[in-house]
Formats: structure tokens, sequence, C-alpha cells
């Protein structure tokens, strides 16, 4: 961290400033500038304590340098990551392609949508049992009974399914019949669902929240990586801006710089992304093209673009 | 709901369109324009429909007419709710002082703070016993420790107490100590804590989150005012926006707007909303001019201010 | 504009915008819905007259249906617009593949970038002569001196010259050597040059400014197309949003957008539209899948990818 | 500035790094840390060779520490400005109130609004005769004739007239009728107009563009007092965001961030910053809670609230 000291910090307020970030077990290096003094608090504590430090007589801010998560990163781990369950595999050079509906409806629907999906290339079956709803009065999902109809689906395509747990408590249920685990976007920073979701084991497809911001979503996986389960794959779904043209923008620089600073693979949803059938197929081509590992697609778009 | 044909729509797609709209048990009436056709869809469903709709051959897009939240709103109930639990009143010409650390770290500093902010005016206590983190290497809180530290200082204070409750499962612990369930911005769509925290029945502040929507904030307020519960606050603590001067953007209109719409009365957490103590004095002045009924301040903020 | 009316206006209310709508000049139809009564106000206007309808008695609200751009729209010239100008050709199947350095800084920077841009593929010489700078104390540009530099680049290369002019009194100068005019994100809105690039009619590669909305940008175009000169390009460059690993957010969902309402090609700039080098061979990719009709490079940019 | 390498950043390249922050004539102290080096570079040359580090070889981001504006900041000056032109008195503990008609219409319109604004308390009228139009086919204005009206109106009345001027060009022409140029949100980082403005003298009221920084709004008003200019009011008048409920989004803790790193008065336009009439009297207290020195209304806004 650098303690920025405001232009007129007094010599005491920098020495007691370098003495409380040497009391913080870090070492201090003061570099005292043309027009201010900053100080240099080196050491391995991270920001667990900016905020006492900004808080100091005489202090204008507190920059840090070191990225706040550790497992989540290249330079912890500079390979790739490769997330592989049944029939998908994603990272590295694989591209995964999970299409489906976006709920479960019925039998009939959810069979005629996994083998379409199939058959257009899809290496998983998505579709939600559990949907979490910005409003009360909308259809909540079918719960385990979607669940049941998605492994009946897998059993006959041989998809490996993806579907959304929207609650810590209903971990073990959904992962009784799924094979990846989807946290979705409003429950990015869900902490007890991500810990759940981490020591269950299974595959993980982490939603980017709408207003997250890069290290917000890795330290999101690093939840779940630090319980245990190194299988997670992030995934940009457009992020909440002043535009209205789309239902929200799919900024997928996100894309190359997640792979640049983390080994997780990234897939991205086009569809949530834009809100718009007909923008999809080009916003699919480009998160390729940007080196996403894999797409979600809901199945008409997909069809649509044989 | 009105839906808006292309400039190029055939008579055939507007028949179809006007068919289906019927076909959901809605009303339709066509309005031939100078450039388009539109089609206003009349009846109670509000949005369950749209997207189907969206979808029809020649449609450009559909626009909503009705706000999605019922209970919620100042049309069904046009008097202002007034929540008051012990020494706290919220609404109306009730304005709620709550104070207090952002987290329970001792039972010596909470003491201290509730009786230094009880002096100062406070009207309840706040503080955090469970904290959701952004990373997993931060203090997680004391959990029931904290929560009982706090119900100690509510004996020899006389302060309710405000605190947050992160998950569904904790919502019986913390409503045997609370006399407010605070649910945070991160976990404003996080349907299960509003249902159970809903069903509980003790009032509950609702934190925007930092990228909702007025609609999306009422109608997590919905969930709860549907489960029984009419004792909700909202609480406005700003916005993520481009701004970098503020750690959110807290953009006050959103005070007399939602007074305008809703019965429910607003809050307003300036310290989040700025990240900077220095502007909190200034910014707290300004929600209450806006019309806020009431204030979330931590104690330095309290106390420099006296 | 559909006039939607608030849920208790009475009989008068309603009648009188009924009136008030027919006195614009428009056709009303209205539409007595189980909630609200909402007025269809039908006419050839389009938003000229919102805001006074907007302030109505028992108004609620006024929901434009029309977009308010129409030489730039495509439903009035279906086929795609070519630009061609020199060495470089934007639009349908052409790609033009703008390349140089930010700023003109000598003749020998500027010849040799020239030949080595020309060298890796590029079809057009971009280079600043006149430079719009956030702070007055940073270098403006070479002004009449760079652009003499960029002629004579031409005359050896043969590649087309794209330079900013960022007022209208120097659109004759810059238009003296340039072949074609670039309109810079901050001056998107600024009307007197819009007018002066429309007169000149030389090409113009008109920027997004970093707020602007799809429709504002067309609008900004249509004064340009409007003063006479068919030959625009619009150029995504990022928009301001929360995010802060990058510079700009490069939403390319606005290509396939402006593609849909367009007759327009779209140029991409993903050097400024992340700020950061390592990002922008990934984002070119996407660009152009996303269907985008040319990209502005760096020369390093460029080189680098050789 | 602070040149962050890479955590692998070879002994070679942070020497090399190194030697270059001292051929720009900086002073470099370099600090080994546990995980990065970093590379304090100290002199007075502000961000000018930033860009030119940011590519050095192991460089992973530059990280600036001092403020770009001097002029503008409370550092340099640390007195209040106060604004002061005929009837219109802006900073410090003087409070303007600007008010009158969004564009100049006719003369029985401008004077009818003169007069009942002054009755109301207004201290200046502001009216648009040159208007800055998103669509080319709005009325842009009745432009000289307009600034006669104006400048008969304060005949009459005693105000000081505020008015907007929109090109560099127009600014002699404003300036013989008018007593505050007004810049627009659109022209806040149109320098020639910013420069013309600063030589001219009369007082500037320079409104914030929608997607400026802080550092932005000042840098830019820097341009004026560089140029001779001490007379610069700013004005806050809303920012984009993803908010649909308000025009733009009012973030008023702007007001006393400015305050602290500025000597420059405030005004708030709160009317622009919601676009809804009835938020308005609510904005426009909070903003002077805020801090704010001035106010800018429409006249109906005024004359509701008497």
């Amino acid at each position: 961290m650098i303690v920025v000291m405001k232009r007129g910090a007094t010599r005491e307020e920098i020495e007691h400033m370098i003495q409380r970030v040497e009391e913080l077990g870090l070492k201090s290096q003061p570099i005292y500038g043309t027009e201010r003094t900053v100080i240099a608090a080196i050491g391995e504590k991270r920001d667990e304590y900016r905020h006492s430090l900004e808080s100091g007589p005489g202090v204008s801010e507190v920059v840090s340098i070191l990225a706040p998560y550790k497992v989540a990163s290249r330079e912890v781990k500079p390979e790739s990551t490769v997330v592989r369950v049944g029939s998908l595999a994603v990272g590295n050079s694989h591209i995964g392609m999970i299409a489906g509906p976006c709920s479960v409806e019925s039998e009939e629907q959810t069979m005629a949508t996994a083998r379409a999906v199939k058959a257009a290339g899809a290496t998983a079956l998505r579709g939600g049992a559990f949907k979490p709803r910005t409003s009360p009065y909308s259809f909540q999902g079918l719960k385990e009974d979607g669940l049941k109809i998605l492994a009946a689906a897998r059993q006959e395509t041989g998809l490996a399914v993806v579907t959304e747990v929207i609650a810590a408590a209903d971990v073990p249920l959904v992962a009784k019949y799924a094979d990846v685990l989807q946290i979705g976007a409003r429950n990015m920073q869900n902490y007890r669902l991500l810990d759940a979701a981490g020591e269950e084991g299974k595959p993980v497809l982490l939603k980017r929240g709408p207003s997250a911001t890069m290290d917000e979503l890795l330290l999101a996986a690093e939840y779940i990586l630090n319980a245990g389960n190194p299988n997670v794959m992030l995934c940009e779904r457009g992020i909440r801006t002043f535009e209205t043209h789309t239902r929200f923008s799919l900024t997928l620089a996100s894309v190359p710089y997640l792979h640049e600073r983390s080994h997780l693979p990234v897939v991205v949803d086009p569809s949530h992304g834009t809100g718009h059938a007909s923008l999809v197929p080009r916003m699919a081509a480009a998160a390729i093209a940007a080196g996403a590992a894999g797409l979600i697609r809901s199945r008409s778009e997909m069809l649509t673009e044989l």
C-alpha cells in the first residue's frame, strides 16, 4: 500500500503514520516528493488494515498495489485451469457450448430441447429448476421436479447438466442431480452459497454480478476455491450501464483481462448480456474471438443460426 | 403493455400479434400510426407474458406501462408507513437516527459506542455481528457472541438494535436478539432471505443493491410485504457509477421518487454512499433535506459533528 | 407517443389531455385499461411536443415509440453505405484498417510509421495534428505542420489520411490536407463542428461520446447527413462505466445494433476502448466478429501482432 | 507517480525502468516489496510522461499520486472564490438564485418570466438564446434576437443575465449582451470555447459533462483560469448512470468534494439533474444542504414552491 499524505502534512503527522504502519507489522519507506510525502507500506497483509490507515491524521488517501485475490491468480498458478465434467470441457483450447431453455417447464419441452441442442453441437444442457425472480409474482421454477427432468435428459442425450442453485440449503439437492452448479449474478456475493458450493465440490459456473468489478468477481471465486473446490468457471453476462439499447452492456474486454490475471476459464452469456435475440449471434462470435472458453445459449438462438 | 410493430410489419404479422395478445387473456387495441402500428394489450397480467410477445414476428419492442409492484405502491396505500420498534420510529415526520460501529468487535467497544451515540441523539444502535465480506480472508464477524453484546447494549441504553442478517438460515437466531433485521445491498435479491425475513415479522431495513433500479428495490420489498410483514424500511446507500471520487454515487433523488411511488419510509446511509468521512456531514444534511426518514451513521461521524 | 395517465386521473384530466394532443395536430386514441388510461398520440411530429405533454394535469409519463433520427435510419435507406476515399473502403464487406500514431510528432516518426503500417496491411493512415487534451498543460499538436507531414506521408505511401478536427473554424484547413475528418468523442455533440463537417463534404469518422446513447450518436450523424454529406462512418470507442480494469468499457453490441438500425458503417477503436495494449488484439478480433467494418489501431499494436 | 512492476519482473527490467524515470528528469526511488517492486518517480512533471512509462518492459501499471489541476486547486488558493456580477453573487456564504426559461421564445414570455422570478427571489435571469439540440430538427434558439430580449429584461428588472454560448466564434456576440457565459455539459471539453471564454474575461458558469470525472471538470475550469479569467462557477447537473427513474443521476457528493479540493463555487441544476418537476424542490433543498453556492431553476419550478 501507498499512504499518500496531504500537501500540508506536518512532520509529526508523517512520523505518526510511519509509526502506525510499523505497528501493523509492515515495513515503512517514506518518499519525500516535490509536493507531497508518500509512505510505502511493505508486507503481506494486503488490504486488511487499509481503512485504519485512511483515517490517520494528514492522510489524503491510501492506494493499493497488490491484487486482493490469491488462489484465483495466474501469478500463483500459471497454467490455465480446464474444467471437465461428462460431456463438457471448458478452458485452454476447449470450448464449452452450454445450451437449453431458460427455465425447465415440462419434460416434453426439456427433452425436445436437449435433443435439438445436442444435434446443434451443444456439449452441455442448461435449464433452470430454481429461478431467482425479480418479482414475487413470477413463476419460481419446478424445483426438484425440474431437476429430475434434467437428469432424465442427461440420461438420454449424454449431455452434462448445468443448473442454477439459489440458496446454500439447496446445494445438496441440486448437486444430487446436476453436473455443474450455476451461481447466478444476483448471488455472486451470497457468501454462504459460495462456501456451500465450494464445500460440495462439483464444478461451479459463477456469473458476474451486474455491477461487480473484476476484483470482486475473482474474490467471489476465491471463496469457492478457498473452500477446496478448484473447478470454477467464471461467466461474463454483462454489466449495468446507462445504455438502454441492450438489457446489459456486454463488455468483452473482461475476457482477455481475466485470462491475464487468472487461470480460471471464462464463459460468456450473450443472451443475458444483450437481451435481444437478433444481437446474440454476432456477440457469441465476438466472445469466442475475445478468447471465451465457452458460451451459454438459449435453444432458439442456437437453432436459428444453423 | 404496448406492442410496437416494426415499420414494415405485414397485415398478417399484425393480426397474428393481436390474436396472441388475446390468447393471453388480454384485450387488444391496435393503433395504426403514421409510421408504425402499435397494439395496446389491456389487462391485469402485468409483465408476465412480456417476453413471449417480444419474440413475435414483426415485433420491434414491448413497452411496459404499469409498475410491477403492488403492495409497496402508494397507489394501493396512500398513507405513509411508519415503522416503530422500541426507541426507533421511522416514517412520516419521524426521523430515525441509527448509529453505531460498522462491526461489533468487543463488549467494551460496543458499550462505549452505544452510550456515546445515545448521548449524541441516536434513536437506534446498529452494529454488524454477521459481516458479508468481499474477501474470504477478512474478518466475518463475532456472530452470536456479537448479537449478545448488542442485546446487552440495548438493555443498558434502551436503544433498539439494528443488525444485519446474511442468510435465511440465520433469521431465527438474529431475530432472537435484534429489533430490526438489516438486509444488505449484496443480498437485496437473495429471495430466500427476503422470504424468511418476511415470514419472521420483525421490522426489516432493506438496502438498495448498488446497481438496483427503483423497480427492483420495490419488488424486493414486495417479497417481504407479500410474506406478511408490513414493516419495511428502504435504504439508499449509493449506486455504482463511473465516479471514483466517492466509493458509491449517492443519488438522493431516489428519496423523493420513492416517496411519490411508495408508502414505505426511506433511510439514507451517507457513509457507505460516499466512503469518505469528510463528505458525510453535508450528505447527511442533504439526505434529510431530500426527505429521508432516517440516517445510518458510524459512531465517529456522529460524534465529530457535535 | 403514448401519454400514460396517473392511476387516479379524472375524466376531466383525460379529456383535457385528449384535447391537448389534438391541438398539437396529432390524432388521439384513448385506451381505457384495467388500472390506467393511456392516450396514443398519432402523427409525424415525433418528440417535438413531448415535454409540453409531460407537464399536463394527471399525466404520469410520456413514452416515445418512434426513433428520432431519419436519414441515418436503415428504414429509410435499406442498403448499407460504403464510404470510399483513396485507399480506404469501409462498409458492407469492406474492412478499413486505419492505423498510425496517436499524435504526429515529427516527419521521421510519421513517415516511418506510415511505411510500417502500410506494410502491415493498413488501408489508411491516422495521426493527430490537432489534439484535444484534458489538461491545458499537455501538448496540443503540431497543427498545420502536422497536417503537412500527413499529406507528405500520403504522397509517399498512397494511404488515405484520417485526422481529427476539433473546431468548426479549422474545418477548411484540415480538409485541405485530410481525406477523412475525424470528429472525436468529446466533440460528438459540438453541433457547429458537425454542421461544418457536413457542409465541407469530405468523409467523416464520427466517434461516439463516452456517455452517448445510440440515439444520440445517430442524431449527431444526422446533423452531418442533414447538411448534405452522406459519407459518415460511426466509431465505437467505449463508454464510461463503473469498470476500472479498462479505461473505457468497449460494449461491442453497439456494432450489430447500429447495423440493424442504420445503414452507416461502424468502425471500432479497441485502443481507446480498453486503454491497455495487451487487451487490444483480442478486442480487435472481437470487433470484426461483431461485424465492424473497420478498426483504428496504434502503430505498435498493429506491429506486435505480426 | 508510482510505477508498479509485474510480480516476476527481472532485475534488468527494474533497472531499465529506474533509468527511464531518471531520463525523464524525475528522481527515482525503488521499493522492494514482499511480492513486487514498485518505483516512486518524484518530480514536478505530473502525468506528462505516464503513458511512456506504462509501456515499459515488466511494468504492470502506473499510479498517479498528484491531482492534475493546479490553479483550480484549494491547495494553491485556500480562500473560497466569490463570483460577483450585477445582482448575482455566488460563493462563500453568497447563494445565487439563477432562474428563467429554458429557452427565450419571445419578449413577452421572457419579460413576464423575469418579473416573476425576480419577485420570487431570483438574483439572476437565465434563458437560452443559442440552444444545443440533440436533434437537428429541433428549434435552435432565437440567437441574437434572444440576447437582445435578455438584455432588455435586465434593463427592466436589474437581474444579471446568464446565457449559454455554444461556440468560440459566438463568444464576442454573447459577451456583448450577457453578464455570465454559460458553457453547457456537451461543451465541457470544447477546449476552443473554454479558451475563448477564458480570454473574454466575463464570469463563466461551467457545467459538468454527464460522464466527466471531478478531475476532468476541474481541468476544464483550469483552461479558463489559465487563460486569465478567475471568475469560474462550476455546475453540477447530474451524471449518466444506469438509473432510469430520473433523466440524470444527481450525485450531490460532488458539492462537498469540490469544496474540499477547489476554491471555485459550485452551483447545482436540479431540473436537468432529475428531469422531473416533482423531484426538483426536494433536490434543490438537498443541494443547498450539501453546500451549493447557487441553484439554477426553471420559472415554473420556482413559482410552484411559493
